[in-house]
Order: C-alpha cells, then structure tokens, then sequence
C-alpha cells in the first residue's frame, strides 16, 4: 500500500520471479531492494511502495510474455516510464507487483519528412527525441520541465500536457498510432501514422491517458512540426484576474503563431523577487495579474507580436516587456518558471493542478481568496488552456530557518497533512462549483481517486470499470490507479 | 437485411410500439412505410431496411428511455443523424429495430466567446450551425458537401473530415465535450468543454467515430475558431504525383495558414472539361497532376500563398494560377468539385475513400493503373492528410446515350455488382499493401465491414468486440455497422 512503509519482502513466489528472468534475461529482473528503491519512490516522495522486482523488457514480446504471466499468476503489473509523475501513478498500491519498466524500449525511429511523424518507443526520454529532432528542422509539440526523464510512453500514457498546449494540444493530438500490450495480452499495433483512419474505434485515444491501466504502451507514432524560425515573447500587466481572461481569448483569436499564453499574479511574482531578487520591468507593488506571451513562426513574430500587444493595449496598465533573443526571453520565462522552487522555499506546498472555464477564471480565483487556508494561495498557469496550477505554500510543511546565517531546515505541519488534504478537498469544491475539473494534465493516479467522483457521476465511473475489464479482465494493470478499487 | 427488398411489416409488438409512443409522443413515432422510406434508404441508394418504425425524441430522456426499452424489450436501435453516410451505417440491418432520429434534439447554445466554443444538440444541421456563427466572427472547423443535410451528432459519430482537416483535424479534434447515451441506458454527460482535463478514460474521443454502436449522442460542446478575415487559392501543376506529394508536404511545413491542400490528376480535370466545359489556364492535355491549395488568415495571405509558391517553383511545370475573390476562387475550385458530378455523367461509380502514408501515394496510384479495372480509375481528393478518393467510372454500370439528342438513358454493368465488388477488393488490398487504410472519413458502415479485416488484426477487432460489449452488452445499438456480427 502507499505511505511510508519500510520495505517488505516480495510476496511474489521464487517461481514466478524465475519465469519473469526466464523472459526477460536475469539481469533484467532486480529484485535488490536498495537498487530498486528509486523505482518504488514516486517523484514527488509521497508515494512508496514495498519490495518488488523491477523488469525492463527489451521487445513487444517480452512485455506481453510478462503481462500474459501475470494474468496466469495473478501478479499485478505497474508500468512505469520516467516515474516523473505528480499523483502516484507509477508506483504499485500492493507488493503483489512488479514494476515493468520501458526504459530498454529505446529505439527512435527516422524522421519521416513527408508524412511529418516519427517512431519511438515508449522508453526513449523526452530530451532524447528533442536531440534525435535537432537541426532536422523538425519539432516535438509538447515540452515539459521533467524533459531530461519523462518517456514518451509515459508522456502519452498520462496525455501529458507542458506550455504549448495552446498551439499544438496535449499528447493525445501528437498521437497517430500506437503499439501496446492491453491487460489481458492482447497486443495491438495501429502503426501506419495516417492523418485519416476511420477503421473501428479510437483505442489509440483511449490509451492515450488511461495512466497504464488498460495497457502498456510499446511504441507510438507521433506527429511533427516543423520547427518555427523566430520566437518573440512579451510580458504583459493587466489590472486584474477578469482582464487577464479576457486578453487572453484576444491573443488567442489574433495570433495563430501563439506559442505560450502563462499566467501570474503580482503574489507570485513579488515572492520569486523576494526569494531570487531581480528587476521586473515594473515596481512589483503595482502588479496584480501578469500575462507571458509567446510567439514562434516564420515571418516576423516581433511584428505580429506588436500588432497584437497594440490591439489589447486598453487592458494592459503598462507597456509590455518584450524580447526576442534567448537570453532576453529567458529574463522574461524567469518570472514564471521560478515560481515552483519559490513557493518551495517556504515549505512542502499542497500542488493542485486544475482546468476552469475561462468565464470561471476570475471569480474562483476571488473566492479561493475567501478560503480558510493556512497561507494565501498562489496561482499561476497555463491560461491559454484555462489550466491553473493552485499551490499553497508549506501546507504539508512549513520550513522554520534558524537565523539568517541558516542552520538545520526543520519544518512544522500546520495541523498536519489532515489539515492540508482537508485545504485539497475545499479548493477543489470550488473548482467543481464553476464547472471546472480536478486534473487537467496531471491524470489522477493515486492522489486524486477520492475526488475522481467530484467531476464524474457514478453512471460515468461505472463506464471507466467496464472499459477497464474489457481490456483487463484480471485485473492485472496497475490496480488502485484512476479508478476507485 | 440489407438490399433492395420490399418492405415488410415491422415485427415490433404492438405493446413495444405503444411504448414508444408514450416515451415520446404519439405524433413522434411514424410507422407508416411510405413516410419512413427517406429514413430506411441510405444515401447512396445502395442500403434499405424493411419498415421499422422512425422514433424521434425531443430530449435526452427520451433517447434514454428508447434505449432502456430497447434492452428490456430485445430490439434494435439504429440511430441517424441526416443519413448522408456513404457506407450504409445509418440504416437497420433488420426489422426487429428503430430509427432514432435526432432531427427534434434542436438547440444551439450561444457561443461561449472567452472559451471559444459552443454547446449544439445533435440534430442540428452543419449549415444551421455555419447560419449561427455567421456574423459572429468564429467558425466551425469542419465543413463538407452535405452541410444542407448533415448533422453535428451524425458528423460526430462519424469522425468526418472535408477539406479543411489539414489545418482543424476531424470531427474528433474539435468535440470538447459529449452526452449521450450509452447502449446499456446510461447516459454520459461531460460538458465543460474544458480544453484540459483528464480525469479519465476519453470517452468523447471514443464515441467519436463510433459510428452509433456505442452509445447515441444528444449534445456535443465544439472547438469554434476565428473566421479568417482574408483567403487566397492557387491552382498548382506539377510533373506526376510524386512531385505533387513532395510540393504538399512543403507547403504544409511553410504554410501555418495553410486552408486546404487538394489533388487532382490531368485524367480527372480532361474529364470535368470534356463533360462541363470551360478553360483552364493551361493547356489541359499537358497536365499530369495538380494542387489546389488555399490559405486563410487575417495577414497578408496573398503574400503568403505568393511566397509558398515561389518555394516550390522549381517543382511547378507552369504559373502558379492564383485567384483571391470569391468567384475567381470558385473558378478554381470547380475543377476540384466538379470531379464527382462529371464521373457520375459516366454511370455509377465505385468509390472508395482511403488513405495512405505520404511516402506510397506515388507507387500507389502508378500500381493503381495496372490493375484490371473495367475503366481507368480517377483520383482526386485531400492530399493535405493522404486522404484520396479512388473512382471507378462506371464500375456498377455505365450509361448508352442513344445519339447525340439523347434518348431514355440505359446501363450497361461491366461484369455485375460481382465483378465492381471484386474491384473494390482489389484496390483495397493494393492500399493495404502500401500501409494504408481502407476508410480515411467515411467509417466503416455496413459496406466496409468485410474489408476491415484487411487493416485490423483478429486481436484487435476482438477488442473491439469487448469493447461494444463493455458500452452495450445486450448489443441493441446498430448492430452489423463497424464491426462483424
């Protein structure tokens, strides 16, 4: 089970353990509990499980030889890419698992230019595909922070999202075929990476998302862009919550190049400065809602960014700050990108990740406001997308610093984790009160079954289960995960 | 069964017949066989079913109802949005079913302008939709011949495409949210349309394509997009097809505007010459292949379209003929649209609507050629996504015109229906040859079910089997449509 259990010896018998060496090579089986500890170990440390062998098939054969042993031997199967999830997803709820890991997928297929796709196998690292694309002329449109460990596996199995979502969608629009092993051995393969193919239902969006519950993911066909030639990135201050929204749908109409549509508040950004010091473009004090907007195309982004800073001048309180080399929109992202390891500093945070209405925005960010929470919330996000990342700091924690010159880092739970998953449940009532959802890229994993049922009727969850054991009758695909036992 | 039978007395009880009429009311379910012939013949003429009663609900639960009904009383449901479907999947496989008609499901939402979309039913019509948002500056990405007649639930069940999928995608892309109902009766409704959100499987993406098997949709949210303010077309020649694939895939890479993207073949453009006249701006019998691309946006599109084409000059035979009014447009375009009508002129066609992997088009169509076809095939369609339409003249009869004044038109069938069928096997094993599939957007109806089995692997049409069965395990909805029975 999940929490901070000392390891335990794997209930899997020495047999089954000897059949899974016999498929994948012996060395492929770790059942060394030190040397699997960071495989049993969700990225965000809050998720644990006991002792179970970690396998890392090399081949489609191999992981459906393994998923086909588990339905005969009753195992459970956890697949896993990166572990670089943020709900528990990838790490067994029992220790009558393995884990199959898909790093020794690795295989990056050529770039095939006139159909604007590519090959990969699950395994093969976010980073690793950006580095197989350099100089082809040829981009991947999603990118994440965790790129150096996701896997693209584990990208489409949880239709990961990142900040460029607002042009080219979430994983499952890069999809154009899939390989995987579904939980009863099936294997399919849909391969042929056709724009158009309406040949029988969407398994490959059904996959797509599914947190490894309805099958493994093997390999995957995904779409390419062609890679913009200019960027141009503007930093915008408007009044307040109501004008970032409605700037936001105005960029979105006027800027077919639009990149990256973020969001901040002047919270926010005044803690990054207090922490990491720096000049923003404007006294901090005056800011109370901040747009990051970013263009990339072919022609002249710097113009086309202008003419659409100028056609939503009458909402913005100052003059945008506007770069175009990487260095100086690297000054820029800072604001934005600096705001996780500030909110850090004060302690573990409560990390809610949520979509709205855009209509919705404003009001709940008001009444968030008028929430009992133990620190004032900070917000900020991909607002393109109506998805906001809602953090409260030092919920789970509160880091006491020992004087100014540092000392030992103790921390002080305010009321301790009941108290910030009862904050977790308040927020998210409110986010379901204006018609938003409790996961917008995140998936629900572990961390969020209980409130799976917040944004689905009991009609719906009864839906997921039947697809579930249509595609995994026995059960065997990470059981706990997306779904209410 | 399918075919051309006569009608038959529908073999639903009386009591089953009454019940209906209390769900929906009494004027609301015609049984009369004259009135329901439109609902029980498919629009290509080719599927008809025996008289079964046309129910037409007027809200959610009244479709829940039916389809309650339908599993306590062991009858089918066959739902039809405007039965403008080519493959005969809106028409009942037997007499012991109804016709749901959505045509009473009616209202259009306002438009959600800071989301950007808006929530329809399923009965309206494309064109009632394009007739909405006229004025309002947004536009529904989809588009297609059958806009008078389409509906948004059938264009949903269907995943269809049209012209402008190179820059929107499918019908899939732009569902934002579904209900309906499931064939066990449960209804689904995930309407926020919110752009992110995964708190589970992706049922809409599932029902899309569906094809009315799995559940029957009652209300879609829609992606809307801006109404490009300006459009410029360009009519391309181009040396053979191999060119036109290498010319297509450049202009996709350099045109992020970029409308449509279509094919044609110098045999298709003599054809619509010879039967309906007019001038090309070239010498026709110099043509071999052909592009007509369309660019839409609010810059200078004109400059745009210019530029792409001097990119690609050195794989043009000729001036590029560039056209940006309305009627100077269509002047183009009519030799794309007018590909259909001439071919009809010719007798009745097969028609088969495919799609390949970029790399194959060009052996494909040189293969195509020497096959033993009753008539050269004709070409043409959405090259932008290797989307083509492949025509046979003639293949299901060929018209005698008695003297140049006409006469009663007779036809003559090259070997039978038989031998058109044993064509279509034929062409559709030299797709799947080339890793193609044998439905790009038409689906898979009654008419292609026999052929599925060519891009599907027995694995995988069990999947989808258990699939149905999960959504529908008394299999009440359409039934012989998709899948085998």
């Amino acid at each position: 089970m999940t929490g901070r259990t000392a390891p335990e010896k794997s209930p899997l018998s020495d047999s089954v353990v000897e059949a899974l060496r016999m498929i994948v090579g012996a060395s492929y089986v770790v059942v060394d509990p030190d040397v699997t500890a960071t495989y049993r170990t969700d990225w965000t440390g809050r998720f644990h499980s006991g002792a179970v062998p970690v396998v890392r098939p090399a081949s489609l054969d191999e992981v459906q030889a393994v998923v086909a042993l588990a339905n005969l031997e009753h195992f459970h199967v956890v697949p896993q890419g990166g572990n670089t999830g943020l709900v528990g997803g990838s790490v067994p709820t029992s220790t009558n698992s393995v884990i199959v890991s898909t790093e020794r997928l690795r295989a990056t297929g050529p770039i095939d230019t006139l159909g604007a796709n590519i090959i990969v196998d699950a395994g093969v690292k976010l980073s690793e595909l950006q580095e197989a694309l350099r100089s082809s002329g040829w981009t991947f449109g999603v990118d994440l922070g965790a790129r150096e460990s996701c896997t693209i596996g584990g990208m489409v199995a949880t239709n990961a999202g990142g900040i460029n979502v607002v042009r080219y969608g979430t994983m499952r629009r890069q999809v154009l075929g899939i390989e995987a092993v579904l939980g009863d051995g099936t294997i399919v393969s849909h391969m042929a990476a056709l724009e158009k193919d309406n040949t029988g239902y969407d398994l490959e969006g059904l996959l797509t998302g599914s947190e490894g519950t309805l099958g493994i993911i093997t390999k995957v066909a995904l779409r390419l862009r062609s890679t913009p030639k200019r960027m141009s990135t503007a930093l915008l201050a408007v009044s307040d919550v109501s004008a970032a929204v409605r700037v936001a749908a105005r960029l979105r109409r006027v800027l077919p190049s639009l990149d990256a549509l973020e969001f901040m508040l002047g919270t926010g950004v005044k803690l990054v400065q207090s922490v990491f010091g720096g000049e923003m473009p404007w006294p901090v004090d005056d800011l109370t809602a901040l747009l990051l907007v970013e263009v990339a195309g072919d022609g002249d982004v710097d113009m086309e960014l202008a003419a659409a800073c100028a056609f939503v001048a009458s909402d913005l309180t100052a003059e945008p700050a506007v770069a175009t080399g990487p260095s100086s929109r690297a000054a820029l992202w800072r604001w934005r990108e600096e705001h996780t390891a500030a909110i850090g500093t004060i302690g573990v945070p409560l990390k809610l990740d949520i979509s709205l209405p855009q209509r919705a925005i404003s009001a709940f960010i008001a009444e968030l406001d008028t929430l009992p929470l133990s620190a004032p919330a900070i917000v900020f996000g991909h607002l393109g997308d109506g998805n906001l990342h809602v953090n409260v700091p030092g919920a789970f924690g509160r880091k006491h610093v020992s004087g100014s010159n540092g000392g030992p880092n103790t921390f002080d739970s305010p009321g301790g984790d009941d108290a910030a998953l009862v904050t977790e449940a308040l927020i998210l009532e409110l986010v379901m009160s204006h018609g938003g959802s409790i996961s917008a890229e995140h998936g629900i994993g572990v961390a969020k079954v209980p409130y799976l049922s917040l944004g689905r009727t009991r009609a719906e969850l009864q839906t997921f289960a039947r697809l579930k054991a249509a595609l995994d009758p026995n059960g065997v695909l990470n059981p706990g995960v997306l779904l209410p036992r």
